[in-house]
């Protein structure tokens, strides 16, 4: 039976792990983390390990589910994001990131969009005093510091997964578009689709958008309600954020999520009220904050979408070792 | 009340991250790992990203317990340690190694040693086709390299810590003895110490050796049911493992676990059963191996550890930014 939201089926580890695609999108992936750190060292962070269990976790992951643990009779969560340690860890260093685990239990809508991994990496990095404006030219500047390092040092890997290094000349000489989600909206309905102007661009918005670029492109300034508790709301333009997505060009979609961080205590506490959760749960965060946490920007790539779009893969299961999908066992 | 088992207190997330000694540990530990990268990239390895859940993990953890999620109906675990996923690895690559989260419900008894956390990260090595001397000989050079850096680029954070660089000398260049688990029996006993010839070190038995020690050495060959069923058991030798620890000097202990692994189907499912587990617990990894998975060998280095070590740490929970401890809730 076929339903929508068919599941892929995934190959045995046996044939995934020899296939000469895995191979090349891992070689791939292993070279944009180096690239990755190298780029971060020499501009000042320290990379921090992350943690992967806690009393709480992020809460805003478009419909995703949290995994409880029982942590010696206590209820603990998986890491769906590493947000709320980011900001806490700037008390011991201005610049930080991690390579950090998430487990997400996705919807089954998301089974097909060959975007979706129940467990994934981020590169998640948070710079204390940074405004949106430095952290997307900190992005911009990394993204294309990675792509350079693959074009010139993975030719091979390239070459093998039948994907042109040309695909990335638009990324490495040009500056990335930003539009804001008011004007993805409209250009959306100007292309005949029905996109929410309250909501996250939907997939096939978001696609459509991808594919009609030639680099990737920021999309700024998401309506409240549409992301998590810690998006900085405008002070000038209530209800809108001051967040952002970097989305791949090719139709490859999103590939990261950022924004300038709530510091403000009260503010924290009103906007985690407004999403119907108790404050109460995020106890240790909350003491934390209220003495102060430092301002802050900040954003996670997912390492497998970016290796993915470098790569040229058909989807997103195939830039990871042993893939996790949705409705599927796999190891 | 004080018990045998007492928890150590820990500090508020805001005391602790904003601590000096802290901000010394982690930042020697983001040095230490760079160090690690540059070697093993250096030697020919790819870096994976770990998985962090899945059916089975491994079962050989010295009474810590194992943390059940509920994935999509299916009970899933927590990785205690990444070993079956390096042995399929190696399928894709001869040289691997992951930076990788676990999770080990330890038992109440170490809470006091110091050498304890629930969570963790290893550094995770394997590579097919290697003997255990030369893995061993890999772990001196990469050791060494780790501690070369640190000397030589983190000269302030170690005096911030008031560790004196001298502590590494003979690290740096002598080579690490090796003991057999059997001789080190017999200098336990000699010293007095009653330890079991047939099980792991225990922790005073391990102190007292690694108090003893200018730079860090090598236990060898475990006895047979001390272990986790994927060591090697000699063939010449039956009930000895072809494994090893690695303790460091001044009386920090164990720093790193590793051995021959055994890649013969039959031979894994009756070591399997000899546990008393059921194979088909491991379906996934039994399936790699019946179609041949490669001869390997390869270890985990406990980060923290490693880290308390270098940094002259009291205690390992020190060498993380948001420690878990047995019997804490904590952040």
């Amino acid at each position: 039976m076929t339903t929508p939201f068919a599941v892929p089926e995934l190959p045995h580890p046996r044939a995934h792990l020899t296939s000469p695609v895995t191979r090349g999108a891992l070689s791939l992936q292993s070279g944009l983390l180096a690239a990755a750190r190298e780029f971060l060292r020499d501009n000042g962070f320290t990379e921090l390990l992350p943690p992967i269990i806690g009393p709480v976790t992020d809460p805003g992951n478009r419909g995703a589910k949290q995994v409880d643990i029982d942590y010696y009779g206590h209820r603990y969560k998986l890491m769906t994001s590493a947000i709320l340690y980011k900001q806490a860890s700037l008390l011991a260093f201005d610049k930080i990131f991690y390579v950090a685990p998430n487990v997400r239990l996705e919807p089954v809508e998301t089974a097909g969009t060959g975007r979706h991994l129940t467990e994934f990496h981020q590169l998640d990095v948070e710079v204390a005093g940074a405004s949106r404006d430095d952290i997307l030219q900190l992005i911009e500047d990394l993204v294309r510091h990675m792509a350079r390092h693959v074009v010139a040092e993975h030719t091979a890997d390239l070459e093998l997964l039948g994907r042109d290094p040309g695909a990335f000349t638009d990324l490495i000489n040009s500056a990335f578009d930003r539009m804001s989600h008011a004007t993805a909206v409209e250009r959306l309905h100007d292309l005949g689709h029905g996109q929410s102007p309250d909501a996250e661009l939907d997939w096939p918005g978001e696609a459509l958008l991808s594919g009609k670029a030639s680099r990737p492109f920021f999309v700024t300034d998401y309506p409240k309600g549409s992301r998590g508790f810690y998006d900085r709301e405008s002070r000038e333009d209530p209800g809108v954020l001051r967040n952002f997505d970097l989305i791949a060009p090719e139709g490859y979609g999103e590939l990261c999520s950022g924004s300038e961080r709530e510091s403000d205590y009260a503010r924290i506490v009103a906007r985690i009220r407004e999403t119907g959760e108790n404050p109460a749960k995020y106890a240790w965060y909350l003491e934390t904050a209220r003495e102060g946490i430092p301002a802050s920007s900040g954003f996670g790539i997912g390492l497998q979408r970016l290796t993915r779009y470098i790569a040229g893969l058909d989807a997103v299961w195939q830039a990871t070792a042993f893939p996790k999908l949705v409705g599927t066992v796999s190891p």
